[in-house]
């Protein structure tokens, strides 16, 4: 199978059950939180959940699917907090759950997503109980350390001497920890060996990692009409992202960028400048090396099959894609 | 062993792990998310989930202390989320969490707390892999249904008709399920059989309702010196507690009273008014028919011990205490 062809058929499924819930009752608060899971969304982390326990264990994606919900509900609460804190007021191409009910409404819909979530996790049924007991308790470990990174990235916001590892550690804890969840849990819900799952949640720690820095490229370079999300806001708020640490680190100069309006002539004169001082090319190829270690740490542990391609491909697709 | 003295000493050990806990980092989260936990508190809920643990199987709460803290730390990240949404600047005689720092940290630090929670319930290391599973799922839907009441308990702000029936499904969902989930949990990770676990829940539940209405017979009753509250806050908002609800259902006008500054001698006015009508009166007898058909619930599927005499003991403190 084709990996889009895949994302597709997973993020139907996905699409349906958000539609299923947000029918489920009709309170304000079902409504908010359903939100953000009905403006679709590249259902990246289910599908990671899926293809993991695919790899382990033929067929076992069945029987945990909504463990793949229980990531994506997990994803969307973090989504759906964040906006409130960053002030976003655009994402999915669609008003945050802040600005179209009201700060209140969204941190209560942010909390009943998390709930949701555990409670998918414990609804999975053809799972060993300790194996579910390790789930949760991955789930619940990402989600912890989910709130210290974005605490880490609001925090870098005064700031403007964060350094690249404090960027990774940072971006390790907001991004890679429940990508790193993701894979984990498909692993250990699919039976797979302490090795399989130790190397499934490296694969997705570090992949997501990429993936986060990829969203740092996309945030500069693509118009809100292809991200669904404003365009430049990282640079306009001189939020650290890789791009600009490794810009600082190369004496390349971006402070005229950092105000609350940029025209779309500022933003192309800023990415030009990045691209021709080789900021870019350094920060895509340290994307590269995650991703191309992580697969080779996975290869080693895991035999080859339709679904280890397809991961493969869905990790090469984190740092190629536009959107 | 006497009751307050229990409680004293679970209390002591809850008061000691949120100290440790405090001090596992540095950071502003860290601090934040153990601000409320390092207040003190009545610890209720843990005692729920030991003395339920003990009730069912004598000695097990030895082994499932971890429980008793997901617990009160669950409890903790519902009251800094709800502190935000209700605008409270004092709780536990100290700041609130959005005061001391700001919105953001608060969210955050409810996320904390939450996450740690389920990590908690995942490290009860002497039950069944099953049992710690129901606890999860427990959990995770108490979660999920103190969201829901929370935001009934917010649309209830700008109601002036909300029914006992309503008020008592809110309180349920808002109060009740967690202790429902303390007790049911306790019950369950002791190895208890449904019908003790339901019982337990059904107990929880109950108590739990009634104690909530006691809180708000606090609310009105109690100096802040006492209670560590803003004395009346519920009455001055026209909030729709039992106190409320009865009164108009019985013709007792205290719109008077629903104005931001309430002077000393308005409240002990207030509170004339509610006894003399048989208001008080009314709502302490529902409190008490609650707690009086919850022991004799449990008595008839658990046998008399120490821990059971507890905890009826316990529960009649729900609607006797003044703090």
């Amino acid at each position: 199978m084709e990996l889009f062809e895949y994302l597709k058929a997973v993020a139907a499924r996905i699409d349906h059950e958000a539609d299923v819930y947000s029918k489920a009752t009709d309170t304000t608060l079902q409504k908010a939180s359903a939100h953000l899971l009905l403006g679709g969304g590249k259902r990246l982390r289910p599908a990671m959940v899926l293809l993991a326990a695919d790899a382990v264990h033929k067929g076992a994606s069945a029987d945990i699917f909504s463990a793949a919900l229980a990531l994506e509900w997990t994803h969307t609460f973090t989504l759906v907090h964040d906006d409130i804190m960053d002030g976003d007021s655009l994402r999915r191409g669609r008003p945050t759950v802040h600005v179209q009910w009201d700060e209140p409404t969204a941190i209560l819909a942010g909390d009943v997503l998390y709930a949701r979530a555990f409670e998918y996790l414990c609804s999975v049924k053809n799972a060993s109980p300790e194996s579910k007991g390790e789930a949760v308790r991955m789930l619940a470990h990402a989600c912890y350390e989910v709130c210290e990174g974005q605490q880490e990235d609001v925090s870098f916001e005064t700031r403007n001497d964060v350094t690249i590892d404090e960027y990774l550690e940072m971006v390790r804890k907001k991004t890679g920890v429940l990508y790193a969840a993701a894979a984990g849990i498909g692993a250990a819900l699919a039976g797979g060996n302490i090795k399989q799952i130790s190397a499934f949640y490296m694969l997705g720690q570090s992949t997501g990692v990429a993936f986060q820095i990829q969203d740092d490229i996309i945030d500069l370079m693509m118009s809100s009409e292809v991200s669904g999300k404003d365009q430049a806001s990282d640079l306009r708020k001189n939020k650290q992202t890789l791009l600009v640490i490794t810009a600082r680190g190369m004496g390349v100069d971006l402070s005229e960028y950092h105000k609350a309006n940029l025209s779309k002539a500022e933003i192309a004169k800023a990415i030009r400048l990045l691209e021709d001082s080789g900021v870019l090319g350094k920060v895509r190829g340290m994307s590269e090396t995650l991703i191309a270690d992580a697969k080779t740490g996975l290869a080693a542990v895991v035999p080859d099959s339709e679904e280890r391609k397809l991961i493969f491909e869905m990790v090469d697709f984190f740092i190629t894609r536009g959107y």
